[in-house]
Parts: C-alpha cells; structure tokens; sequence
C-alpha cells in the first residue's frame, strides 16, 4: 500500500466520494479516509432515510384527498423495513466497492490533519498509519448535529437526526425541540407511523423561519390539521428523564412541561472539526473550515487544503456538498495539470445564488436564491408576486383541497428572478426549473415564452408572471 | 346590444378565451361567439375529465409500489362523480361569468364569417345577428376528433375522446384504435377503473410515435404488466356493431378480430372549420388556417383575421392555444393603438423550440423541443445522452421498482438543450425545467451551476449532465 497520492479526502459522505472521483477522473490518484461508514450521513442517518420514512405518509395523504381511493391504516412495521432496505441495513459494502471502483483507495480509521500535506489515520486495530499529498487534502467530514446546553438535555440522552432516522419502533409521545428542516419532516414522519403525541418546541415565532413566511404558515396548518402540537416562543429550561430511556419532562421558560416517551434534539449543526488536527496547519480548531469559491482554505501556506460540504459552513446540504466536491475535484486536477483554474466551471457560483432547498414535508416545501425579506435587506430592488398554488388546474386535479402557494421574488431592474418558492403537496420537482431561472438569470420576457404544460402545477409559472404583469 | 366590437371571438375555448382577456387588458372591447359550452373541450372533454380519471389510478399505482400502505381496490362510481365536478357537470355559468367578467360580451350561437370583419350569428333561438369588428376576427374553434373512413365505422357510433372522458360507466371490454396520447390515457384509465379486456389496436410499430422510442418502450412495459393488450401494424379493415349500444366486432387485416362492448377512436384530430365561412374570405374551407407567428391568417387582405388553438394546425395542445391567444391578443392590441408590433413578446416563438407535452400514463412521459430522430433529420449537429431514471435516488425513494428513463438532445455546437424527454412515474413535473432550458438556450455550462436538490427525482439534471461529459 502507497502512502503518497495525489489527493487525500478526509470524509467518505457523498462530499468526499465526488471529489475523489473527479479529482481521479482529471487523472490524479486519491486516497478516502473514514472513520464511520462510507457514504456518510446522508446515506444512513440524514437525505436518504428521513425520505423513506416519510415517502409513505405523504403518499397515503395524497390518496386520503383522492375520491375513489381506499388507504388503510400505515404498516409501520413495513415502512421501517423498506428504510433499513435503503440504508442498506447499515453496511457500507456497496459504497466501499464503489469507491474502489473510482478507483480510489479507501482508508477506514480516523483521519487528521499531521501537518502540510500529511494526514494521520488511526486504524482500526489500533495502529496508524501516514498518508502524504502530493497536491491536495480535501476535508469533507460534514457536521453533527448540535445539542444545546440546557440543564439535563445531555444526561436525558435525546435522539438527535441521527437516532430518529434510525429508529426501530415509533414512540407513543415525541417532543421535538426546534422548529427547522429535520425538526419538522421527523415530527411529520414519527406522527404520520404513529405517534399518538407529537410536540414541536420552536424557540422563535415559527416554524421553517428561514424560508417565506407563508411556508411556515401552510406546514404549521398542515401540523394542526393532523394533530400535531406547535408552541412557538418555546425556550426549554431543563430536561428530565430520571431512568434511561423512560419518559423525559421538557420544561419551559412559560406553559406547562412537556411529556414524553421520545425527546428529538433538531436545532442545528456543527461542523465535524473536532480532533481534525486544524491545529496542526494553523487553523482554529472549533471553526468551519473557511474556503474561497473553489473550496481552497483560506489562511493555509501552499494552498494545498480544500474543504467541501458541511465542514466548511457553506451550505450544509447534501447536494450543494456535492457541488462543491465537483469544483473541488476539478479544480485540484486543473492546478495538477497546470491548467488555468479560472473557469466558471472551477467555481462555487450557485451558492452566491441561494442554494435550492426542499422539506419533504406535507406541503412540500421548496425554495431557491433569495426570500424577499433577504433580497430586500441586501438591496435589491424587488418586487415580489404570490399566487395560490391550489387555484392551477393541475393542483385541483391532484386532490380534494389541494393548499399551496408560490412566490416570485424579481429584480426589478435587470427583470430576473432573485428567488422562488413553492409550497405545496408534492411540490418538491417544481423546484428545478426555478433553480434553472434563478442561476442562469435567464430573463422574465424569456421565461415568458417557456409554456408550462397544460394540466400540470407547473402553470404556476404562467400565473406568476402573469401576476408580475406580463 | 352593440353589434360592433374592436374585437370578435369564435370559440370560447381556452384559447378564445385568452384572446379577448388580453385584448381587452390592452384597452379594446371583445365578444366572444361559442355554440357549445363556453370553456371548450379542454375543460368538459379533454384535459381535465381525463386527468380527472387518471389521477386514482396513477396514484393507486404509486401506492402499491410503496411497502406499508394498503390500498384497496378503486371505486370508479366516486371517480366518474369527480370528474363529474370537474367538469361542472357540464355547465358553463361558471366560464360565462368568467368571460363577462373580463369583461367581454358573451355570444352564445353558431358563428361564421360573412365578409370581411363580419361574423354571422345563428342564435340558438332560430334568430341571427350579425356582428362587425373594428379591429379583428380571430378563429378559436378548435379541433374535433377524426373518424376514419373504415366500412361500419362510423355506423357503429364509436366513443371518441368526447364520449370516453365523458363515460358514465366503465365498459367490460374496451377495444382502442390508435396510439397515440388519447388512446393511451383513455385506455389505461378505463383499465385502471375497471376494464377487465382491454385492447389498444396500433397501426404502426409502436405506441406514442412522435416521442422517442424509449418512452413507447416503458409505456407498452406498463400495459403489458397491467394486462393492456396492445397490438401493433394492426390496420382496421371492418367494423360490425349489430346492436346500437351492443357489442362491437373490429377485423383486423390480419389476426384474429378483436370483441368489445365499447370501442374508442382516438386517431387524431382535424381543425373545426367546417361551417365557419372561411371561403366568403377567399380562404379553404377544409383546411386549417395558416397563420404567420403573430397569429395572422395568411392570404387574407387587410390583415384583420387571426387564428388560434387547434385550428391553426400548429401545436394541438391547450398550453400551446393559450399562449398563442396571448400572443394574438396582445398584438392586436398593439396594433390598434399603433404601437409595435413586433417585440419578441408578439411572436410565437415557444412552438418553434418544440412544443411541451404531457401524457398522462402510468409511467408519465413528457416531453419538449426536439427528439433526437427529428433534430438529425433537421441537420442540427447532435449528441445524446440517456439515463435510467429508477437509478436517481429521489426516484428509488418514491417506491419500490421505479422504472424511468431520461433523454437530452444536445446541440454539439451551442452547448444547448435541443431536445428533453423524461419517462417514469409522476415525472410531469419535470418537464418545466426543460421548457425553460429548451426554450432560453441555457448552455450546458450554465446549466452545470443549476444543482438538483437531493434527493428529488430532479437529479436526473446532473445525470445527464455528467453523462454529456461535464
């Protein structure tokens, strides 16, 4: 085994698979150090189960809204099954042989950082081993969930995203502290398999805050409509779960407490920076990795480390981690090369943008590039129209009752589209021609002539800019 | 009642309809002359009772795929009621306000030209009125199915798509000619609420010819699975119907007959011209009528006739009739105020790319611009890539056996989209992307920025993308 390559990934998630593969792809030999399961987060704990476990509720919500259809009860049993089928029961086999496939040579152990160019990996058995770069390390170890430090959080051992994901029952009670992505699609999935009691504790005004406020309004209507419980303003004090893994008590700065079997932890996440050896090349140990647009850390002599995905703090979402693994990967084999290293391919120019986002939630929600407020804040001149999702023919035609709603945010000067977002029940595929308008600027007068089909919800986009006043 | 409008209608369809709303927005008054119902047969016979049918069973079938849920067989009397809403139970006060509402006078009566300008009015009271247009006459009426010449044929009083969307009850037997997208929604609709023989009778070598052959694969894929017999170089020669409303025999040149209690043709459709006046204007009165991109009837001195919808004969969809109603509307406004008229705003430009299309089947296929057979024959220089759509995780997530397939058409020089089709369960939606993409000329390199969010279906964006080489 060589102990020199070209390029060293510090990360086996999808962030760090991509850069290896371009990066090979370009002609360059790489190395992928990880310490837990190739594939990383999104393939067992994160994206991929969090979707199989709430693909079968969404879906029986639909059909409930469907006259002719008859949906029994939800077989939770058999939902947990098909979820251990696609995180394929937890055995990075498939992901190993994939990686060697690149080919690249797979390391398993924990990697750090031992100085330019090198990486110590502590092997499993116990020994380590050191691997030298000849042009690139690439950081790509994404983040873990954050527990807040509230008096008896850490001692009533909560579920974090990583341990709802991965449940093997659905407990009767769930608490759920925070009011974002994971906090809303596991409340929704835990309750549509089951859970009789489900209590969202959002500390702010409302749920999903960083998106549209009508957003939050038609996922919390949608909350209530199906009997789960938001308290908003909530500020947990303290938790108490005094035998493991009985009933915890959620206090709060006002209400009453809060009972539960199950406590869920979603209020973030951290960059997995922690023992990365940072230290060692002059970076701060308990920061995100900061980059410049093609994933080169900055403030690094030599120019040799790049981060990728969550670690850098960019954007922590799987498919922007994997963008930025593709310019990161090209890049490093264009400075390898003696390429220029200056073409728009060799750029993270999408997150400049707004990167796309969806909750799988029932509505689906989904957004690219700017809300309004933010456009505004950040002086645009903006005009923004909203239309009701449920009033497009092709939104009535998929069910009784269809309530949805979309926004345009416009540049009013240059007359494109800053941001759009939809909300609505299965409207999670509408969001890529947005993401197309957004990031290739492409003009209102332009998308005027882009017909959408007839009857699909896709005639929103008509009915937006129409409401624009084309 | 005035009888002197800026603007006269025939046909108050959705492209009729548009006409007069964007008419009358530019400051003209309008009337609109329909002898049917006002909404035109999208909205009784066509787009929305079909998709109405459709939408259980696509949904049913979605369901089935999805380990946990139970869903019971369809009950078609609860279907045919809805898409008896849908359809307003075939009453139009709704679309009639909505006209007079515009507002623009509502006509309802046979209309025809008379002469230059005039348009004659058989009232449905035996009475006529004969109205005069300041500005412009434009034709929106439309299209009706075609019946071929075959012996016992029309004797046999088939269902066309009229009858089928519009069917009180499901027929036992259900014998189909043509292949092409009526005869696949039709059949699989009345399959899935209830046909227990169906048969789908195909002249030439496949269903859904004008798609790309991948796409009849999957389509013929599913029929086969659900028990849709399809037969193709099947050429009627004889209909037998003995009994009004019995059973029906249809022989075939070769192999055995085909028995069904009820018999759909859905073999195409020919512009609605007859009765319309078109030779007291100097134009053919079987044809449809030719019209330059701003809508203008060809031939026709002054300048004063337009034609949109089906019958200009140019893109038979009701998305495409809509959006040549406001491109027509708009430049006759224009014109009679004597503004420009030639802003790319005023053009057809979006039929040019390729029109976008839906079929409703289970899988969906969509489609836009070009495929690659008609880009090769059109000397484009072309390159095409296909994915396997069941492969992208978004799509593996919605069930179990996903099966799906991609197609670009890529012009080699320009690095744009000349051509997209997706095949695969609920992939309408994604067909907008594509028009924007098709129709803006986003290049590939732009397109690269514009990143999928994981895990939707969508990405099948980069698929392609990598597979073109980027």
């Amino acid at each position: 085994m060589a102990d020199e390559f070209d390029v060293i990934v510090i990360g086996a998630g999808p962030a760090g698979e991509n850069v290896a593969d371009r990066a090979v792809r370009g002609g360059l030999s790489a190395a992928i150090v990880e310490e837990n399961l190739a594939g990383g987060e999104c393939s067992y704990w994160a994206c991929i189960p969090s979707k199989a476990l709430l693909r079968p509720v969404e879906l029986a919500a639909e059909a409930r809204r469907v006259p002719g259809l008859d949906i029994g009860p939800i077989d939770a049993a058999a939902v947990l099954a098909r979820r251990d089928e696609a995180v394929s029961r937890y055995d990075d086999a498939g992901q190993v042989e994939w990686i060697e496939g690149v080919p690249a040579e797979f390391v398993r152990g924990r990697g750090r950082l031992d100085g330019p160019r090198r990486v110590r990996v502590d092997l499993p058995d116990g020994a380590s081993r050191s691997l030298t770069a000849r042009h690139a390390v690439v950081l790509a170890t994404g983040s873990r969930a954050a527990v807040p430090p509230v008096p008896g959080l850490a001692e009533a051992a909560p579920w974090t995203s990583h341990e709802v994901t991965a449940a093997e029952a659905v407990p009767e009670r769930l608490a759920v502290i925070g009011g974002g992505v994971v906090a809303c699609e596991m409340a929704q999935a835990m309750h549509g398999l089951g859970t009789l009691e489900t209590t969202v504790l959002v500390r702010g005004e409302r749920l999903l805050e960083r998106l549209e406020p009508f957003a939050s309004d038609l996922v919390a209507e949608s909350f209530a409509a199906s009997g789960i419980t938001v308290r908003t303003r909530a500020e947990v004090t303290r938790v108490e779960r005094p035998a493991p893994g009985g009933p915890v008590t959620v206090h709060l700065s006002s209400g009453p407490p809060v009972e539960a079997d199950e406590l869920l932890v979603a209020t973030g996440r951290r960059p997995a920076v922690a023992g990365l050896g940072l230290e060692s090349v002059g970076l701060a140990g308990d920061q995100p990795v900061a980059v410049n647009d093609s994933m080169r850390a900055t403030g690094v002599d030599g120019g040799w480390l790049y981060a990728v995905g969550d670690v850098n703090g960019r954007d922590l979402l799987t498919h922007m981690g994997k963008y930025q693994a593709r310019v990161c990967g090209d890049v490093i084999a264009a400075r390898a090369k003696g390429e220029p290293d200056d073409l728009p391919a060799l750029r993270d120019l999408a997150g400049g943008y707004g990167a796309p986002q969806v909750v799988f939630t029932d509505p689906q929600v989904c957004a690219v590039g700017r809300t309004e407020a933010r456009a505004r804040e950040e002086g645009f001149p903006v005009r923004a129209v909203e239309y009701d999702l449920g009033a497009v023919s092709g939104a009535y035609l998929l069910g009784d009752g269809y309530r949805g709603r979309a926004k345009a945010v416009v540049d009013t000067e240059r007359r494109v589209l800053l941001g759009v977002t939809f909300a609505g029940p299965g409207a999670a595929e509408l969001l890529h021609a947005a993401t197309i308008a957004v990031t290739a600027e492409v003009p209102l007068e332009r998308l005027w002539h882009a017909v959408p089909s007839f009857p699909t919800v896709s005639e929103i986009w008509l009915r937006l800019l129409e409401a624009y006043g084309l």
